[in-house]
């Protein structure tokens, strides 16, 4: 880990810099993979699967009798946690609803807001080593709370063409029944444009590969809506001497092991600290299974000493982490602080491990700086506020002149006339 | 007009379909103009002022006195007005702050959200022959509102140099000092990057034209937020008997009278209502100063004749319009079955002008079908929620094992050893 200590403010920028991910190479593989799929439908989703995941896949929807048999491998005490799990998520989730009240914003002038679900949502989920089960949780739950119409699944399948147990299990538990065995480019292709076999959606959710991601851009080009851009995961972990440092080490290699492109970050008030938290990274590093990942990744990181905590706050706010774990005495004031963070983990005893899979907030956060416009996902991600308005006869007796005047003056005289002609009539 | 009577639902799609923006012939001399304000700054967009818009432009900058004679230069009327529909605006925008309770999702665990606004935002507006000062309140207000740190204005300066003064004056109003005479791709590209005069943005509001929509694209890719994609502006105007065809028609024209490219759509339950409204979209045409304008969208435009009113409303979800007036004898019945719609308008007396203007509501929404997975501007778009949470050693010792087992399942050791060496060290 590179260590820098008390950085000038000229040089923050180049140190919240995260490694370039270059996506422009790729698109002219993705739009072929995505015109493709446009034209041939399930016929290039089964040609593409053979292709990449080495897959025959004949029914590329899930049946009944493969949920079924998935449903009952599953652990019990594992299926007991993604129950205490859910529920967590389901509870922070369902708190996030708002009640809507109609407004008179002048007499006789009504206007409310109605959140309506988005009907019709796709959700990709990953392959690969590591089944991102949990994922299937943050983002099934809120669409099911949110009252989403349709909710369908793509996944690639292994070579044998069958699909993660626990993926399975985790999304009937969400009600979602719609599971297809398709991924990268051409699971996005498929839930954008519709085949014989996938139903198009009208906004896609999920973490994916480069390819997977250049396909979400590209598709969101063409008026798809896609949850968020995505990049490496983060964590920037700010400790005082009251941290554990066992802990920091803990939570930081808890990052470095996502994939070796992931982002790790410390800030620290005291240099002292800097030698210890290392040492305790080191010894753990060599108990990972995971550890040549977890080491490539540590290369980029870096340890940054900031003496003010006012200073180090505003340096935490320009690199806006995707995870921030606060672990010093005066953790609450010192969060206060934050106003570019996607999720914020406050004191000794609030690893990133807890909201990445059961204590209720979401796992889908904004990375690589974004969290400086964005949120993380929400309940809000899965409906949409529609206005509305009535205005009674006097109400556009007294608000028609005001627009008749602002028309005017923009030069929209057809504008102006859909007033004037009604206050006419009332005459 | 084109007639469709009780189209079968086979031909939805193709009736839904806008006329294709076709953007990426652009593509080119927009990454041109972004890398070269990226490069060269002021003195790009100076020299890109110079070709596009064949001004002479020393101070980016407005200077407090074209400020303060702009105000003077509005007429006591037009700021009457434009004081009615800020604080409609305000009103409106101001309900939609949600109180935000910390939620303890079981003992121990505390998740919550804090609202924090975008800190810097950036808002475009046109410039041409309708000076859309309007625009400068939708978006000004609500970031105001949601308490924005940094909120600056770009708009195309005319040929002398100049800004149109009410957008100046609707800027002060809304507490925007910052405003900046550089229209085009190039003044998304210096909100994007920042230069000498300009500071970079990380969210940026507001319509334009094809090569402002494009660099929008192009910097969205790059990271910068953006409001929303922008599209040619749209109506649906759902109308029976009990609509006054006058009404109607001026509704109608109001929206052609937008551009070209505007989308007029009339949904009716009564073939016989066709030739009365369009009697009167001929007469009122005639006397309309933008007529050539709307004339040529009207071109492109649709009266449709449904007869069942749930087929209607299953149309009109599947179009998806940006503005629904729904003039009919039923309205607040039939608004219920409305999923699909950026901003609905209800009644004789509930013109889309109304809207556009004064009422509160706001008139930024989603255009071409992307009203199916997102809402208009609104004092959501100028925040986000960070979630935060705490847990206490009691918490992390109930919810701990979830994790570790969750963990482990998903392969990531790292991760459960961010709990189990916690709870290790609690026993």
């Amino acid at each position: 880990m590179q260590i820098v200590i008390n950085p000038p403010k000229k040089t923050w920028s180049s140190l919240c810099e995260r490694p370039q991910v270059e996506l422009e190479f790729l698109e002219n593989s993705v739009r072929n993979i995505l015109a493709r799929v446009q034209r041939s439908g399930d016929e290039a989703l089964r040609e593409f699967t053979r292709q990449f995941d080495r897959a025959e896949v004949t029914n590329l929807q899930l049946t009944e009798k493969e949920i079924q048999e998935a449903i009952e491998s599953i652990p019990k005490e594992l299926k007991d946690a993604i129950a205490v799990a859910a529920v967590n998520i389901e509870v922070f989730h369902a708190s996030q609803k708002q009640t809507l009240t109609p407004v008179e914003t002048m007499p006789g002038v009504t206007c409310w807001r109605k959140a309506v679900p988005v009907q019709k949502v796709g959700i990709y989920i990953p392959g690969g080593s590591a089944p991102l089960f949990s994922t299937v949780l943050m983002l099934g739950i809120p669409a099911r709370l949110a009252g989403c119409k349709e909710v369908i699944l793509c996944t690639p399948p292994d070579s044998n063409g069958k699909i993660n147990s626990a993926i399975i299990y985790a999304a009937q538990l969400t009600g979602i029944r719609k599971i297809f065995k398709v991924g990268g480019a051409q699971a996005i292709a498929a839930m954008a444009y519709g085949t014989e076999s996938i139903p198009n959606v009208y906004k896609i959710f999920g973490p994916g590969n480069q390819y997977v991601t250049k396909a979400k851009q590209l598709v969101n080009q063409q008026g798809i809506a896609i949850d968020m851009p995505a990049g490496p995961s983060e964590v920037l972990v700010w400790a005082d001497e009251s941290a554990n440092p066992a802990f920091v080490a803990a939570d930081l290699l808890s990052q470095a092991e996502h994939g070796e492109d992931s982002q790790v970050m410390l800030v620290v008030n005291d240099e002292k600290l800097i030698t210890t938290i290392q040492a305790e990274v080191d010894q753990q590093l060599s108990a990972l299974p995971r550890k040549a990942i977890a080491e490539k990744s540590l290369q980029n990181s870096k340890i940054i000493c900031i003496e003010s905590s006012a200073t180090a706050a505003d340096f935490i706010n320009e690199y806006a982490p995707e995870h921030l774990i606060i672990n010093t005495k005066d953790a609450d004031v010192l969060s206060d602080k934050i106003v570019n963070a996607g999720s914020v983990f406050i004191g000794n005893y609030s690893p990133e491990a807890i909201g990445d899979y059961a204590s209720g907030t979401n796992h889908t956060l904004p990375t690589n700086g974004y969290a400086k416009a964005s949120g993380g996902v929400s309940l809000e991600s899965f409906i949409r506020y529609i206005t509305f308005q009535k205005l009674t006869q006097s109400g556009l007796q007294a608000l028609g002149p005001v627009v008749e005047k602002m028309a005017e003056a923009e030069q929209l005289t057809g504008h102006k006339q859909a007033v004037s002609i009604r206050l006419a009539n009332l005459k």
